[in-house]
């Protein structure tokens, strides 16, 4: 077999065979196939597509790259969830007790921070002492104990993605439906999931901006996922403005623990009407877990199911358990609610009387970067007590002066600069604003 | 400026700048792009397409790469002639001195055979003493004495093409409109032409089998050629079988001087009505070298003015004094005339009675290169002496037995494999059948 003539295949826009497939893959990674060949064959797939068996191949060939998680010692099924990133996305934080306490268990591999959106990672580290870094048998050993794990990829898991990232990085061939579909499904089904549930943000403050992209990739992963044999559900969610009331990463440990009923959070840092949407996203991405796991067969009992562990203390049960075998302090988290803020704060107040028609995520991310909430460049340290208390958003009738949010930052130049972005990002209108009464768009799904 | 972003440009289907075009070519030839970079910019080109004024700069940047060949000594303008290649295809052995004979200077650079096409410089080199290899200097003299040199390409001319042919042929973009544009423009311009002249073939024997796709190219040439203000005519001609009645190195020159009008191969081989298609495409393609130099207005009386240098004899004395000057041996070239053959010949016979529906270009062309008149692989030897004389054509009526044609070749096996090869293009048919009248299809023009 020659890289040229599955090069010209794929350019004509025939289908390849996995064997053609395994050859281009394990062809890169072990060197016999120049880089000028893979990037050549990456920008002909950017152009003639990928069908969902050739998106499986990949798939398959890019999790045999490298290690997987053996979990085969604790009785399954594993689902795990995974957003395309947002802005103040805490939603893992809340969902993997919650759905640990349904009694389905979750491998959940995140990642950090970076551009405009936060990372997991991240947000649980702003918990003092708590540790991401698990090796594969801890890893599985703290699932067996209370139900999920959260840690990060290990560089052995998917070489092949790391390498094809970075070669699409600088040849212009990210933005590729089958090869962004490659690139997350090899990752999570490498970590040990057998089903998955995606949470595919669009709008400002998502990465696929445009409806009809997200949606695009929401098919793909589904219908990759019917060829490779596993559950997928994808749920289209909107990521117009922040999710939540906070943004940050200390800031959205607190608004999750808010919701997943730990009681000092309730009683120091309490969740209001702004934390609706995300409660709404979460509950059902959780009922969808629980689908996809086989735990339940109706959604709405499903949903229902997830939302009693938050009110009957069992995800916070959960979540207290895994902090501490991640290594976390729970009297120093309790005593650092409503009170881990760094020193310099502003508020953002209305310029106008009206009504809010925009709170742009994008600039709202941005702003949260420039406080040191996010990466600007991979490798940035990032602050935990950094961010945004959002008090107004979309649709809220506000007055001139009024606050519409506080930021934390480190230096008066950080929260000047944030102050300013995220003002960039806001819009008053004088006539009353109707807003989508849900952030769910559409769910599309292999069950 | 970034690789990346031109790119992501070209990608997303936008017209690049002259100073992006400029980036990509020198960053490519200096070394500071990365072969993966241009591989994936080569593809995007592909898919993307270019429009005549980028595909204009890219011909300049290209040119830009090395050095140019400066006539500037000699009063202008040049014209070139250039064909896409096909099988018995000597026109410029006989365009050249007839151009030339009527007073516009030719600058000839050709290539060597390659595939199933023959090539001009290997045809030149079966004359006794004849060398191709001319110093720039000495080309521009031999074309200062008589009218017209024919030489081939230097090293130093636009070694960007090199570069990029090499990295297209392993990365499948090779089959681009504006690449194959650039390429061809940027070697001829570069060589001091003014004005071009193209043939290009279409139909089995061609580079371009398909009319559409050989229709784009002279579209392209003609338009890309208005872009750089330079006179380009593109004649679109059948290559459904072998141009003329021989096929093979020294027997190519012999149906060339026979049509120039050299007495002793008028006498020794001379040319009857098989060579008349031959005859009819040099003398149109001449007539358009005439109006592109400006040296007549009108297609007709240049048809008649280059037509009348093949029966005065001005055509063949511009040849023999470059047959001279180029270091032929002009008693050895007339003694070889219908003697200089390979040992083992055999007929080609019709395997039934009927009409000759078709002489396939392509396999006479394999067939050729079996006996050693072509490369199978660059850098092959090739000979003089092998190839076919092709006694029968579409539109023929034969009856069985008959021979269609002759073949000569070094050993029994070429021949056989030759002749085999040369029967499995001939169709032959029981209902008479109707021959295109003429070989040109269409003419495109800059004028």
């Amino acid at each position: 077999m020659r890289a040229l003539d599955v090069i010209l295949k794929k350019r004509s826009g025939e289908i390849l065979s996995h064997e053609e497939i395994r050859f281009m893959v394990r062809g890169y990674v072990d060197g016999t196939i120049p880089e000028y060949q893979v990037s050549a064959f990456l920008m002909a797939v950017f152009f003639s597509g990928m069908t969902s068996e050739e998106t499986g191949h990949l798939t398959r060939e890019m999790i045999a790259s490298g290690d997987t998680i053996d979990l085969s010692s604790l009785p399954g099924p594993f689902v795990d969830k995974h957003s395309t990133g947002g802005v103040g996305d805490k939603v893992s934080l809340i969902l993997a007790p919650m759905v640990a306490a349904c009694g389905v268990r979750v491998p959940m591999m995140s990642g950090r921070s970076l551009g405009h959106t936060g990372g997991t990672l991240d947000k649980l580290e702003s918990i003092p002492g708590y540790s991401t870094a698990l090796s594969p048998g801890r890893f599985a050993e703290i699932i067996g104990t209370c139900g999920f794990a959260m840690t990060g990829q290990s560089e052995r898991i998917v070489p092949a993605d790391r390498q094809l990232y970075a070669l699409r990085d600088v040849t212009g061939t990210v933005e590729s439906v089958p090869l962004i579909t490659g690139s997350i499904l090899s990752k999570k089904f490498a970590e040990g999931a057998d089903a998955l549930v995606f949470d595919v943000k669009t709008g400002p403050g998502a990465f696929m901006k445009n409806y009809d992209e997200a949606k695009r990739l929401a098919e793909s992963l589904v219908s990759t996922g019917r060829s490779l044999g596993k559950q997928i559900v994808a749920v289209l969610t909107r990521m117009d403005y922040p999710l939540g009331a906070k943004v940050g990463n200390f800031l959205e440990v607190e608004e999750s623990l808010a919701l997943i009923g730990c009681p000092a959070a309730v009683d120091r840092v309490p969740a209001d009407k702004r934390s609706a949407g995300l409660r709404e996203v979460t509950l059902r991405l959780g009922a969808w877990m629980l689908l996809a796991a086989g735990a339940e067969a109706d959604l709405a009992a499903a949903e229902e199911r997830c939302g009693q562990t938050l009110l009957d203390g069992s995800a916070w049960e959960r979540m207290r358990r895994n902090i501490e075998l991640q290594g976390g302090d729970i009297n120093a988290l309790e005593e650092a609610l409503g009170t881990m803020r760094a020193p310099v704060s502003a508020e953002i107040v209305a310029g106008s009387s009206g009504y809010l028609s925009a709170v742009d995520a994008y600039r709202v991310g941005m702003a949260a970067v420039y406080l040191g909430a996010g990466r600007g460049t991979a490798g940035d340290d990032v602050y935990p007590d950094v961010g945004f208390d959002v008090l107004r958003g979309p649709g809220d009738a506000v007055t001139q002066g009024e606050p519409l949010a506080r930021a934390w930052g480190h230096t008066r130049d950080d929260v000047d600069r944030a102050v300013e972005t995220y003002l960039s990002g806001v819009s008053i209108v004088s006539e009353p604003v109707e807003r989508e009464s849900s952030l769910i768009i559409e769910e599309l799904s292999t069950l």
